[in-house]
């Protein structure tokens, strides 16, 4: 489904090398303050072009062309549409026939029985994310009091991560990483009991990301190997404040108060230089595959600001659900 | 949110210590065998009264009240209820005013005003999770074709559980543990883009169910430490057959024909004999809170039949919403 | 789907002949009182037994089973039951086979394969109004603000309604009629472009009831035979009070301050006593049925309440919606 | 909200004096064969220019900017944008402080905190019913079995619709209309009880179309001056053919193999040129508007399309979800 939120609606469209992506959000409070410019910063971060990203480079130009009058939201759902011009004409007939390994080349190709747009993944493609940076950028001005920040805390397993780029980028391959992202100044009390738990809605952002393969809160795997001694986090004020944030600021699904900590793990990029076996849908038979062109050494280098859109999008909505419901 | 699912939905109801708890299911089949003996397994499974857990025992018979007629799904609502017989009527006001630590106490409270039912957990309960297991038990005769089976892998980051609740329990403590679940024979094309990959679908359930705090598909936050060359998956069959199975079955949110793999991080049970510090509530003052009664050393052996019903909740309405859109 | 709403949602099951009918109804805020006496004088004006009605008589005792607790709402999913204990054990087969003109016999066993619960409609019933009711008398509550009346102005065509009945019995036949309902103290702004205006939002729900074959707000179809000049409604006071009501208190699809006027019509009686023709499933030939037991005569006479139930369901959510995008 | 469906679902957006407005249609399955040649017709339908329609021409061009490829849909979203080009700078804010009777201008004012693009009615203008009608292009070939024709069958109160508008255009005023659809070839059993009955799903839709004040199937509010034994139809062959059609095609809310029938109340074009009383926003006080430009005499001649398309959105999705629940 293209559509995601129960208040702070968003539905996304567009094709890697179609004419454009975009998105479409619905259940924005009127009267916010917006300009093109707004989008810069963050829509920068995500930008590939530096040291370990693709050289394919777009002006990424964001494009108000609804909901928006006089420099504000209207409360009429707001799309923002980015032209895709740097697209090549290249022969992407191979990549019909010869699914990519780690990429969703072959899914694709099965679920929609043939007619799926392959060129640059279409519509499965990373350039997706674009349209989630800026939906988190409306985000985050629907809920200024909250601060997200996220950063890659890992890449390839090390922390220094311009030196495991370095490696990786002799060897022609690629690598992977974590990133972490803290939110804090969340009221307590967002998330909505049975199925949609802070984590659950954050969680089912997060793997609309492509590749993004795990999550964890506060302590995440380590609390599994944890003492319930040490695990529990005593509360030792009335704001909720707790001594230790085990809990990654989510106890029973609910926020509580204390800073949201996520981490998610980014797989590394599936596109590689290095010669790799695959089936030829064709033939039927196994194909040696070079996959051309130069790509992300570490996809995971421009993941933050997309999982601060994720985390500010998530957040927007709940905090919208509980706002309805507080009879006051 | 109650309710979760496109075409397969689930809406859950009922509290610890209230009358019932209780599931509805939407969008089943009509003409699907069932009869409550269906559940029995399953149930045992989740059931307390091992070694490692609580020894409060309900009957948790499945009483089926809608939707069903002759043995078989009607097509129309199925409600399914199991009835609280085993709940003590001890004081809960204590725990009304002093939070337990790690619970959901001092974020319910607060969010609803202090109107929860805060006895045993009110509806943040784990009981709740008998609703799921039922869910699942009939999802898992919607998709017959599709085997799933969870088991808990490691406990307190220990392999041999026997002796990691041994060790735990002499200590008055409790402990996490690991849960992975495999599911086999999942068509290819299962998942929608953008927002309901299968994993977003599946991470969503999976984190409703309490004490998780993490979740990983395939190789998961080990693929962050993997060069692209030894993550990527060749394909080497037209069934989708991959060498390895680093995605986990799940390539650009999409199923790939490959097992499904996950595994869940399950917190150390909150509950515990030591004394801990936290709020009251009513004082605004740290105290010291001593939980009375046993209760489960290690929650995580109960998890795994929970891990499989959101599996195969999560499996049927991704198939019922493929079926849709196949234009055949 | 059996549920409805963004935020005040309600999800319904159960069956005419089953063990039980029954609503969930998520979105409550907490803190509201409630008790099972709250619902008697609603269940009264939709229950049977008075003139031209069934004689079938239920004791429709309202047990609330979850999300309640110390006579108030906690905010957790309430769910509502009432037992179906006056049901006969009569031989339902002659029905399976030969549908009854009007009903949903025929529909339902097509739709469902034949594993439709045919016993008295089954899931179609006009007894599931039973949750409706509950579900409007919780509504009602939410929103205090807002006074809602509806009655039933003419049945079969004459504004004299007992007139009306008595000829109808005189000749073992049954009418229809029109139900109008009036809404006042709603604020402006209720209503969600594009799809969910507040008279598509009301008339959903309104289309949900049994026998309801029509819909119109404010002049409705006579609207359609008047000159813009006389059907628009000029605005006299800042409160956005207009001169004449002929847009029935919504405009533009969001309720504009006035009172909410709408009107219904409800079709006769599809049981009546007199031999009818309908296709024997069995046989495949057209049989003459004649429907045994004593029926209501005109079912609008329970219909007000309804209408008056949905239209609550519709406004509080509708108002929850609008408190969630309120910036404020 | 913007978003209306189950699996067919479509999203819309824009203003009347934006840049663009369009829709996004999401579960559409893969492989449709669609060009812009094939919007054609239904926009001639609908476009104005002809007697009795605003001399306002736009060219209403469709592009079809994602989930299009090779001529077909592939799977992803789809998404048509129609630019506004025929936009004239005129000076708005005359309507801003001075709301027209009849139309929207008060309660998106109100609603939206005075934020909402008034030019031309913005987001709540008929112009984004050209989004409704490309919407029912794409529909209408999901559902190729099913054929829907909607015409105007009255004006004004006659059924001679010329004479009607001519005589209203003496007047300077405007009429209304009552437009009837009739669908064929629909299969038995779409419709899902309780909530989406096929009446509650084409009635919230059409109630989205600006302008519609009622709705009725079959019979519809005749109905309800008959009496069971002349308005129940005897089902007489096993297709479900029944001898009369008071039913409109629907029993129980689920589609019964006859002909579909409805009919929609238009009101009266609202801006005309004779001058009216309204309240003028900032001085509080009542003031005489005169609507300047040319106007629509009968708005309901631009309808028999926009009603065939929220007919094809509404059985698409109808249809769509059957298909999921047939458990073959």
């Amino acid at each position: 489904m293209n559509t995601f939120g129960r208040i702070y609606r968003i539905s996304i469209f567009g094709e890697s090398h179609g004419p454009l992506v975009g998105v479409t959000i619905d259940g924005i409070p009127p009267g916010i303050k917006l300009s093109p410019s707004d989008f810069t910063s963050d829509l920068l971060r995500r930008k590939s072009g530096r040291k370990g990203t693709t050289p394919r480079t777009e002006d990424d130009i964001p494009e108000i062309v609804a909901g928006w009058f006089n420099e504000h939201t209207t409360g009429a759902p707001l799309t923002i549409i980015f032209r895709n011009n740097n697209t090549k004409s290249k022969d992407y007939n191979k990549l019909r026939d010869i699914p990519r390994p780690g990429h969703s080349d072959f899914v694709a190709h099965s679920k929609f029985d043939g007619y799926n747009d392959y060129r640059g993944g279409g519509h499965f493609s990373g350039r997706l994310t674009l349209a989630l940076v800026a939906a988190g950028v409306v985000a985050k001005k629907v809920i200024p009091q909250i601060s997200i920040a996220a950063k890659l805390i890992e890449a390839g397993g090390k922390t220094d991560i311009d030196l495991a780029i370095e490696e990786a980028q002799k060897q022609n391959d690629s690598i992977g990483g974590i990133v972490e992202c803290v939110a804090t100044g969340i009221p307590i009390g967002l998330g909505e009991p049975f199925f949609d738990s802070a984590e659950s809605v954050i969680s089912h952002l997060a793997f609309a990301i492509p590749a993004i393969k795990g999550i964890e809160f506060g302590s995440g795997f380590a609390a599994s190997r944890m003492k319930g001694s040490e695990h529990n986090d005593s509360i030792i004020e009335s704001s909720g404040k707790t001594a230790t944030n085990n809990a990654g600021g989510i106890t029973g699904g609910i926020t509580n108060g204390n800073p949201l900590v996520f981490r998610i793990a980014v797989k590394p990029t599936s596109s590689i230089s290095k010669p790799q076996q695959t089936l030829n849908i064709k033939t039927g038979k196994v194909d040696t595959l070079t996959v051309e062109g130069r790509h992300d050494t570490c996809i995971a280098l421009r993941v933050p600001v997309v999982a601060e859109a994720i985390t500010a999008i998530a957040l927007a909505d709940l905090l919208l659900v509980e706002k309805a419901r507080k009879n006051r």
